[in-house]
């Protein structure tokens, strides 16, 4: 770096270093007011214009969605369904019929739809985002305009914008837009999952200063320490980019079984969360599946599935791994994943409230009927082939025993998710009764910062790094090797390579993370003797604070 | 007990032992719907007879505040406010006028306040209460039923609802109502807040089986234990009582400074809201105070107050201790109690939002005039009379750090709460920046268990007694030792007495306790020797659960 280079910090979730000019997403109309109004017999014109904005929108969504593939062509198409919504429209055209103008009439009828979905709240609410993007993309059509979002790209380019909605990064080409910013976002955001899906260097929460950076201008980009730098010096930028490179190809040729380089294994796992992704999972080095997340399949359902219906959702998971471990997660229903036929009343802290486990607790029957489902799913695999099953927000002695009690009548192998303080806590109380238990390190840190892991205003709080959290870990993993309970992390923590051999240090002995983090944390794990995992891991311990933690291991560890 | 006695279970919040017939709160009028309409022509009676009706209840409330004093009678003034609200009235117009009966108009007019209400969110949304109370009453007064709420309490009687409104305490006599059980409710509800204020035995969250009650049944009420007994025997119920009575006599006779009956010294503190609050612990055998909560004293300012005006709110307060210790809690502004000037945005899970030390983080302005204020008001205090200063939801070293330094600047001394779990696991780092810490065991449970401390439903969850949170408090103990740093716990844990000998045990050095609760810790913390504190708190912290805890420490100290 010369010294005149100016560096804006942000919070970075995917690893990788860029460097390139930075294009922005096109603005965002102005939004017109109330005010003018129309006369009466230009209502039906003024529809039209209005109609013919949102089929050129709709119909350019649609032409973008055929020229991408799988989960990407499924957003656009979508989005492109909202703009031709019936009721959308009708809206529009009430509101045109009162005397507002096309744009207003817009903005207005969305508006109300917004409401609707926020007050209808969860995944309803994160929908919203797609709602403003059409209005917008509308607008600008009916004035005119450049379409707002992403521009066309020709060239390497760093990505700016405020935040990302699914319209905006379905075409993204991950061969020419080389990393992502965000003002806004946090790392469970949108624009972080997609950066992740497309294995592009990532970085959010990075500012109202991001805006000070014109476009055409060339940024140095590290997604491992959230840093964008400008005025870089170009050939150590170069440089970087090169050794980054360099990783990418050594991880591209990792392959398992996962081991320290003297030998020391550590079981490696995919998060899933529906068979097809599990099919993804089967594909890569992963030894088996170490979460399921179950809620995820029955998020749309609004009356309980059968049994027999439930065993078909977890057969589908179970077959993409025929002779491997598979750990499913029972329903972990309520928070920011409500699901109808589970949870009914509204909470002022859903993240506190009634989920997870304590839904069974109230209501035993539904839990009953997901181990009846997984057994009979379950039926006919082998030795080679165990199925775990492990309760998401268990928080005391006797929610074990019971859970235990339930998945042992029904020949499944009880666990328990590692969450909530109170669990690490009583881990010597609890572990007796299970075989095995699983750390899900971002709810941890949620409860042990007590800082809301959706809340980009907290980013800095609920930073995998915190060394309270890690601390937590490490006395999880103590009590498992003195009950002999294995100890597993299946949160985002466990796909940062270098956080990954801290937590190997620490005594884990399963890391279970995203697919396409697998490869990344293998290879990492591949370099460093146990000793030194263990000794990075007593260091970070020791850290004041979550900064720290991550450039000690950084300094300690190389690759 | 008889062998056919019942036994219902509840959340006990106020202990003490009762035995007396049941009475139920009047039940509130059958809510109708909408259908029936009015003539055009009798719109104007129809709006006469509700005017007449709310008249009516206006007058009652305002008539029943006169018999009461304090903050009863501010109570019912509030709430025969709302009745004759213009807003409220204007609406139940229109409803009329629209062709709406006066019953239905006043339950919709009501419905949309209600509404308004709890978007508003926070202690707004807490005063629905009072307006479905309001609407009930008038309802019953359209037509001519009794008012429903408190029924004319002629003899000692336990006092049954689904949940007490401000409106239905307010006119309490606990020399005639000897005990309170709800249905629901919880250890913070109104119905607990007010129990507390009076001193009589209650039991919240006590479940639907308490309907199978019927008034004039003799019940025996045990607060502690939080049971309600039908068909107990006779004689054994009123040995409990008398011994409960006994009880209560040692304590009014208890005089202060606390200690062990070995003579033992802990610091025995109230917990205050204002300068009201903190003229009647003075007036009690509190050394001083534990806590003042300065958010709640600025609830109702909608901009910040000057560093002047600041400074007379805590001058109040201090006034009240001219020669003890005063700890003040710096603005814990957020989740439950939003400020207008400091909380601006919608939070998903404010329990887990920006709060506490955290608005200061990103604003510090605003604890530097809070700081500059304390200093002005504590100006001229002498050395018998330290003003110490905490910072609420402090979580990691370098806050502690900020923090202190910002204290020392002004010569105040800093400390910290500790309620984030983060912080008992760091305290080895945090602590040496600080003078003293405060547990703040309300939201230290609530974070530990990940359960909202406000929710009835997860009651089970944050029980005081869960040694996952006894054992926290016994790790700060541990690093409060090894760095010389006084700890003292301010929350409700404090004000149970065989909780306070456990804490004791642990080795906190002071308790801070709501002013009633006072005379109640000391007196019985002088009736065991520090060994056996000691003793009950390792029996307490090998506890499985709560429950368990709770039950050890009932065997182990009597009294």
């Amino acid at each position: 770096m010369t010294s005149d280079s100016t560096i804006i910090k942000g919070t970075g979730v995917v690893a990788g270093i860029a460097y390139a000019p930075a294009i922005w997403v096109h603005p965002r109309p102005e939004l017109p007011t109330a005010g003018t109004t129309i006369a009466d017999d230009a209502h039906d014109s003024e529809f039209e214009r209005f109609t013919t904005a949102a089929d050129a929108v709709a119909a350019r969504l649609s032409a973008r969605a055929e020229t991408v593939e799988g989960a990407a062509a499924e957003v656009l198409k979508a989005t492109a369904g909202m703009v031709t919504d019936r009721g959308w429209r009708r809206t529009v055209k009430k509101n045109i019929t009162a005397g507002h103008p096309a744009d207003y009439a817009t903005v207005a009828a969305t508006q109300k739809f917004v409401e609707m979905f926020e007050a209808a709240g969860g995944l309803m609410a994160e929908r919203t985002t797609d709602l403003r993007d059409i209005r917008d993309r509308v607008i600008a059509e009916l004035r005119g305009e450049d379409e707002p979002g992403l521009p066309d790209v020709t060239r390497e380019s760093v990505l700016f914008a405020d935040d990302l909605s699914p319209a905006d990064t379905a075409t993204l080409n991950p061969e020419l837009v080389v990393a992502l910013v965000t003002e806004l976002g946090g790392p469970t955001s949108h624009t972080a999952i997609i950066a992740r899906q497309l294995n592009v260097p990532c970085i959010v929460a990075a500012g109202r200063a991001v805006h000070e950076i014109p476009a055409g201008e060339y940024v140095l980009v590290d997604g491992a320490s959230g840093t964008v730098t400008l005025n870089a010096d170009e050939e150590t930028a170069r440089a970087s980019v090169a050794s980054s490179r360099e990783r990418a190809a050594i991880v591209a040729q990792w392959r398992g079984p996962a081991q320290t380089k003297d030998g020391h294994r550590v079981q490696l796992l995919a998060n899933v969360a529906d068979g097809n992704a599990a099919r993804i999972a089967a594909d890569t080095q992963a030894e088996g599946i170490g979460l399921y997340r179950t809620e995820m399949s029955f998020l749309s359902t609004s009356q309980e599935p059968s049994v027999e219906e439930q065993a078909a959702v977890y057969r589908k998971v179970l077959e993409a791994f025929p002779a491997s471990k598979v750990v499913i997660r029972t329903l972990d229903a309520g928070s920011d994943k409500p699901i109808a036929y589970a949870n009914m009343e509204h909470e002022d802290n859903p993240a506190l409230g009634v989920r997870g486990l304590r839904i069974a607790w109230g209501n035993e029957g539904i839990l009953v009927r997901q181990l009846d489902a997984i057994a009979l799913a379950a039926e006919g695999r082998g030795e080679d082939a165990p199925t775990w099953v492990m309760a998401p927000m268990l928080a005391r002695e006797r929610e074990a025993r019971w859970f235990a009690e339930l998945c042992r009548e029904r020949g499944l192998t009880p666990g328990a998710m590692i969450e909530v303080p109170a669990a690490v806590i009583m881990a010597d109380k609890i572990m007796p009764h299970l075989d095995f238990v699983s750390i899900g390190t971002n709810d941890l840190t949620q409860y042990t910062m007590a800082a809301d892991r959706l809340s980009p205003s907290l980013a800095y709080l609920t930073d995998p790094w915190q060394p309270a959290v890690l601390r937590l870990v490490k006395e999880t993993c103590r009590v498992g090797e003195l009950t002999e309970t294995p100890v597993g992390v299946c949160g985002e923590a466990a796909a940062d390579p270098k956080l990954a051999c801290v937590l190997t240090g620490l005594g884990v002995t399963s890391l279970s993370a995203a697919s396409t983090a697998v490869a990344g944390v293998g290879a990492q794990l591949a370099e460093l003797d146990l000793a030194a995992c263990q000794e990075v891991a007593r260091a970070v311990l020791d850290a004041p604070g979550a900064t720290a933690a991550r450039e000690i291991a950084r300094e300690m560890i190389l690759g």
